[in-house]
């Protein structure tokens, strides 16, 4: 699987995204808040909507291709895809489905994008009590796993008993992810930093999950747009190249379904192998990360998954301020992430990425040349990818 | 756009069906006969399932992937893809979404398939009265579009008022496709032969579609396994080259929108247009075509889209057997097609397209090389694709 062939073929030449609310609090439809993030991404990238001919998107977004073209006046689609499944796991395979197309000849500009506006229809967070419990959700919720928190909390709760991984080692994800947002006047929780002691202080929501463990469920859209290098020279913006990118599962993933053979991991174990392998690159290449939290704890196993510690060494490598701007070995969510900028479904962690690489995140780090953007885990398969300068 | 690399780089190398029930027959879930159709297929192949590492699927199939790794014993997933959108315009498009992961080297054997058992979920054909009207038919609903035969009903009228097609042009597609059903054991309406006279005497659906215009409503599964040429050389089948393929839109499409421009058509003009500039053939070119029909006017419209006769001649194109096997110069939906094999979302066309390229169909077209198979309309964008000997 090493003979990748997209490598370095497709940059994203644009980035953009509504404003982030509060759960419930966009005065906006999300179908509105999508539109406003595409044309922003599309304004960045000094393109006309005219140009556009593909969307990508993910989590069964709702927000659909031949809608937004109607809206905006796109005249041809030639590509419209979605990563299949719920969950967050999309996020980079949107954009990997929007390489394919492009480093194929399959479309010219794509977006890639989600709008996720869950206070109009439901948090992801909270259980639909009286409503169907199908697919993966009907082997777990007899036994009382209703939302993802209970799901994901039992997963780190195993790796806590293995290798002694503790509720303060989260924290330290959390207080990280807080630090940055303080940077981030887009971030929901600017101006709100929290300590590691507001982190243990506050309230358990599965244990051993806190409060602060756990992503927001807010109103939002990002999107980005992607073209070949080629096309990227007449553009605005220094284009980011997509060094590579990786999607998929193995055996019975870390969403809904458990598995005892990789039950203390995030699920990445074979998504990250074969990144490593398509990008040609190693995790010592990583100058900064975006790597995508909707619980600490699949945060922490994530980066285990991914090679940056050994299995088991997670909660240790967390501390000390090694995953915080500007002065730690591997600075994460440098815009706030899901945990304190706004939970896009990690895909404000595909922009902030592109921003690194940039040189225009609000803890940008210096230098950077390589990033890697995790997607997941979540109900569906996940993906990885790998952005350069 | 004529540079599109996947030209001939990926094949397809097994098929498979469930058994074709009529709506509400099945005595197997829809979950079920989609497994029945992959290990078919996969067995076709001379696979193991341990092999397959991708899904594709479009019309936002209920079947994912995710399950179904768990149920066939798939151990590591890489490329999990919708087309995306309602409709069946996504047959062609779920093979080529797994092309594009198969010739960028981003797994290594891909099954697309669609389980469809609507009489288990409600018939698309049927208007939920009562339930929530949203998307396209917000706009359609309120003046009594409420079902697909009444929204695509009023273009073959525009074709019919430009143009003077007439029921018997329409029936003349019906004709064709029952003739073809009574070869093939397969199909649901296998030993229902109809004549043009019966056409014409059934029931009225939706002005001016009879009975007889309308595609089946079904219960059962399809899918095929696609590989690289270097890997198919080991396998049991003749292996069938996707040529090219194509999808998307122009400007408000076919489905439920509706714009003047485009108005007494399939809606696959630029979608027709992509596909011969990527196969680098003309229509001249095909030996014999599978082209959905949810309704015979889409049907008539969608091979002058194609470009099989001018605008507005389809009507005498079709007449005089000019579709049917074995004397018809462009013989279609040799295995009977939605309206008389079964309603499997147009996917069963897929795996008709692939006898016909191994010599296999039951109205087989000698010495047939190359085959289209147009993919929609449907409420969700299009896709076309060539397969060739």
């Amino acid at each position: 699987m090493t003979d990748w062939l997209p490598r370095d073929k497709v940059c994203i030449v644009g980035i953009g995204e509504s404003v982030y609310y509060r759960w419930g609090k966009s005065p906006d439809s999300e179908f509105k808040l999508a539109l406003q993030a595409i044309t922003a991404a599309i304004d960045d990238a000094g393109l006309r909507v005219e140009d556009i001919d593909g969307f990508c998107a993910f989590a069964n977004d709702r927000n659909e291709p031949i809608l937004l073209a109607s809206a905006l006046g796109v005249s041809r689609i030639r590509f419209t895809n979605m990563f299949w499944g719920g969950g967050g796991g999309g996020g980079s395979g949107a954009v990997m489905n929007a390489v394919l197309a492009l480093a194929t000849g399959s479309a010219n500009y794509v977006v890639a994008y989600r709008g996720l506006a869950q206070g109009q229809f439901g948090r992801i967070g909270q259980s639909r009590a009286g409503g169907a419990v199908d697919g993966q959700a009907a082997f777990a919720a007899p036994f009382g796993l209703m939302v993802p928190a209970q799901n994901y909390a039992l997963r780190i709760r195993r790796h806590m008993h293995l290798y002694g991984t503790t509720s303060r080692h989260l924290g330290a994800i959390s207080v990280a992810c807080y630090k940055h947002a303080q940077r981030n006047p887009r971030a929901v929780m600017y101006g709100r930093p929290i300590t590691i002691e507001d982190h243990q202080n506050s309230r358990i929501i599965a244990d051993p999950f806190h409060l602060y463990d756990c992503c927001q469920e807010n109103d939002g859209a990002a999107a980005v747009v992607l073209t070949t290098p080629e096309r990227a020279r007449d553009l605005k913006q220094r284009p980011v190249y997509v060094r590579a990118a990786s999607q998929g599962t193995g055996f019975r993933p870390a969403g809904g379904a458990h598995n005892i053979d990789n039950y203390a991991t995030a699920g990445f174990v074979e998504v990250a192998k074969d990144l490593w392998e398509r990008a040609d690159l190693t995790p010592k290449d990583v100058d900064v990360a975006q790597i995508y939290e909707n619980f600490t704890g699949q945060t922490l196993m994530s980066i285990e998954d991914h090679g940056f510690c050994k299995r088991g060494e997670g909660g240790p490598f967390v501390e000390g301020g090694r995953l915080e701007w500007p002065n730690g070995e591997l600075p994460i969510n440098t815009s706030g992430g899901n945990l304190a900028e706004a939970y896009i479904h990690g895909f404000e962690l595909v922009n902030e990425a592109v921003r690194q690489m940039r040189g225009t995140s609000t803890c940008q780090v210096e230098g950077a040349e390589v990033c890697l953007v995790a997607s997941g885990p979540g109900a569906s398969p996940f993906s990885d990818m790998i952005v350069r300068r």
